[in-house]
């Protein structure tokens, strides 16, 4: 109540992703904007240099490019603050070096997902196929999307599956059954399986369920729409404000690797 | 309530549908049990032969073979009654020739599964294929079943298929999908989507989406024990009853036909 | 193909449910936007008087209120065209009767929710309501909507609920069971029970399930966004174009009356 | 593999309970059933008396009353072996301090579920309700059971209601909302809400969801039959051989407490 709102400064401003993180972030209380900054050379209409946006923020919040996130990290490291939140994705191995090497000095949350609900659910899979044994309990992943989604499975019932795998001590790869179709004989025990709907506009649905004789437990979750991404950067930055450096991930915002 | 129960025979009485059925008919109030029969030359315990049973009842539940289900409708109409209940799988086209012969003179229901709610649903997935417009409205068929089941999509996730496209006037075949892995692309209008997923106990489930921008309607069915079979061959019994002659399947019975 | 375009006047243009029809319409290649008004005396911008706009549509769809949606069908039946697509809500027994009359000049389809999937699912729901046994098969109805829905259950739920006791031929109100807390004792055949769920942004889910010995079948409806309301009016003008006098619904426009 | 199968004796033997579980004992490799008991002075036919089934066992699995385990957890711990899997339910104050107090000397597992995958829910539900924050996330719990259960909520909805309370550190009392009807009003943040269907064969079904704004995670479970209450003894009786004293539940078996 009596704490001050965290401050936060908003890298890549003018992309789409820039501009709703503002939006949220002036609807939430617990939050205030301080400065917002989009590449060097672009100032005016609100926007500050990445200088000014440093000085005055206790958090930078960045979906930009990997490029631009690692110069980013390795500069505030080298000022000592601010903490960071970085959405992009697509990090190759010297920029991954490059913000491992800036954890050492400032904290970073850096996730491919900001949907709190499906970095929990990951969590809990995992959880589950640790603790369910694998001769009685079956794995069948499913997801849906729209019609427009041109590969199968998605991304993230894929990370789903190596959730489930990696609760179960193995590779993915090793186990996953993509396809069923004919005479396909019983399904061997270990098995992780996928089946893929697409239709209309459906935003994302995912369902991980675990199959035994006479019960079936199931963690699912369903996309409504992007807000959701927007709310998750805001958890990780509110969790992230003046902790000790590192590098962590949205498992850690939400306590699930306890 | 004053009407007399219906007098039922059971065909195949020493098999395990036999047996179920007899338990299903006596336990219902407006059956009774008149006679069980099961093949030329055994008799005792209970059993009578073909002939007296014939004589004795209003409607034959048979689940047995092919060709003993044919041989009974041929007996049955030359008899000119009782009415018949066929459960039995597998035909020929000769035996069916020979069933419909037989439908001139008695009433005769046959049907492949006697699942009231499954029969229901086909023809409920029907009407809405046919209501709903095809460029809109994507199908997508999934279905659930135990470890041990062999073959994919199943056979009932198939005629849920085969009623979605002849609602819409078209050959399952040529709109199927079947699989969907790796690069897909965009899901052409039109297709029918399958997908499957098999685990430990599930009797059976299916659901068939129609996934419009915005919303999404699916019917579904969920299968818990067996008895629901029984149940299915009563309503049918009960339906057949003092009907004019003819071969019925289970549409009639729940007048989806109408 | 050959076909040429329906054309459309919209009224009440300048209301939010207009833009979103003229926006639907202008995007559909089978209809064409001819004219938009609003009220007597607002022209420019785009609009014209609503004389004009009659003179050059085959439809008009309309969205605003009941007194004006009584006096366009007056106003269109004395003209003897065009159709109409009407859309308001909360028409009292004289605006009823209004519209009624026109009807016996020119083709009209009212609707309350124009929603393509709850329509059907409404009809479905009456249909399986009528051919399963009520002593055998338990109708339960659940919904969930966004946690600053005020009421419940949600006049979906209970338009489901009428559907199930039409089916049925008796009364809703004899029938449902909108609470069950505590010791409620067993189920009473023949009993409508109902469920809600509040959550989050949830934007509609209704499921209807008939419950029996050992299978369940569920039919039910998952709204995403509000697109589907202009998309079902659109369905309504294309079925209306060209009919014959008289009063419709969506249940003739998706051929579930038939 | 070369682990020597663990030695199991069974309580109340001739009770349903007891007899299903020397059928799922048999059943096992990792098991060998040693010895079943029922009452002092019943022996023969496969009985023998308590004395001896204890000196053969390694762990005795109870389903029996809440006096009679009570009296057998003394009785194995004055002896200092075997351990003890207890399934009976009801238990007054006395009895569990007398459980407790043997607990110092053998290990126990008692349970009031011992369905693994219910356990299991119950622990991903906590530690879901700890990670999500209360004004974002709302808790909907909803069951459907067969149509002669006689109270509700379920037990078990109950029991996940205080799993999920307990996450958020609040008392269920204080923030249960069991019924909706009518003008509710919006929801408040921070209550768990409950919703109950009733129909058919249903055996149980439960789901717990977490509503946000654009997304909702569901952790759910579906019984299709007994066998699982068999199963879960089972893994209990395998993780409690040889355990250090103390009085475990099902939370430990599955992991779910580290």
């Amino acid at each position: 109540m009596s704490q001050p709102p965290i401050r936060i400064a908003i890298a890549g401003a003018l992309g789409r992703m820039g501009r709703q993180m503002a939006d949220a972030v002036r609807a939430d209380p617990r939050l205030v904007l301080v400065a917002r900054f989009h590449r060097p050379g672009i100032v005016g209409e609100g926007l500050v240099s990445r200088d000014e946006a440093l000085a005055m923020a206790d958090v930078v919040i960045d979906f930009t490019t990997p490029a631009a996130s690692a110069d980013l990290a390795r500069f505030c490291a080298e000022r000592g603050e601010p903490a960071l939140v970085i959405g992009s994705t697509g990090f190759d191995a010297a920029e991954l070096a490059t913000i491992a090497k800036a954890s050492k000095t400032i904290a970073i949350v850096r996730s491919g997902s900001f949907s709190l609900g499906l970095n929990m659910l990951v969590g809990l899979v995992e959880k589950a196929a640790r603790a369910l044994d694998r001769d009685d309990w079956d794995i069948e992943i499913v997801e849906a999307h729209h019609r427009d989604k041109i590969d199968a499975p998605s991304g993230t019932a894929l990370m789903l599956g190596q959730a489930a795998a990696s609760g179960r001590g193995i590779e993915l790869d090793t186990v996953a059954r993509r396809v069923r179709d004919g005479l396909t004989g019983a399904r061997p025990a270990g098995e992780i399986g996928f089946a893929v709907l697409r239709g209309g506009g459906i935003v994302g649905e995912h369902g991980v369920s675990f199959c035994a004789e006479g019960e079936t437990v199931t963690l699912s979750h369903a996309a409504g729409d992007r807000i959701m991404f927007a709310r998750g950067a805001i958890a990780a930055a509110l969790w992230v404000a003046g902790r000790v450096p590192g590098e962590y991930d949205m498992h850690d915002v939400l306590a699930l690797n306890a």
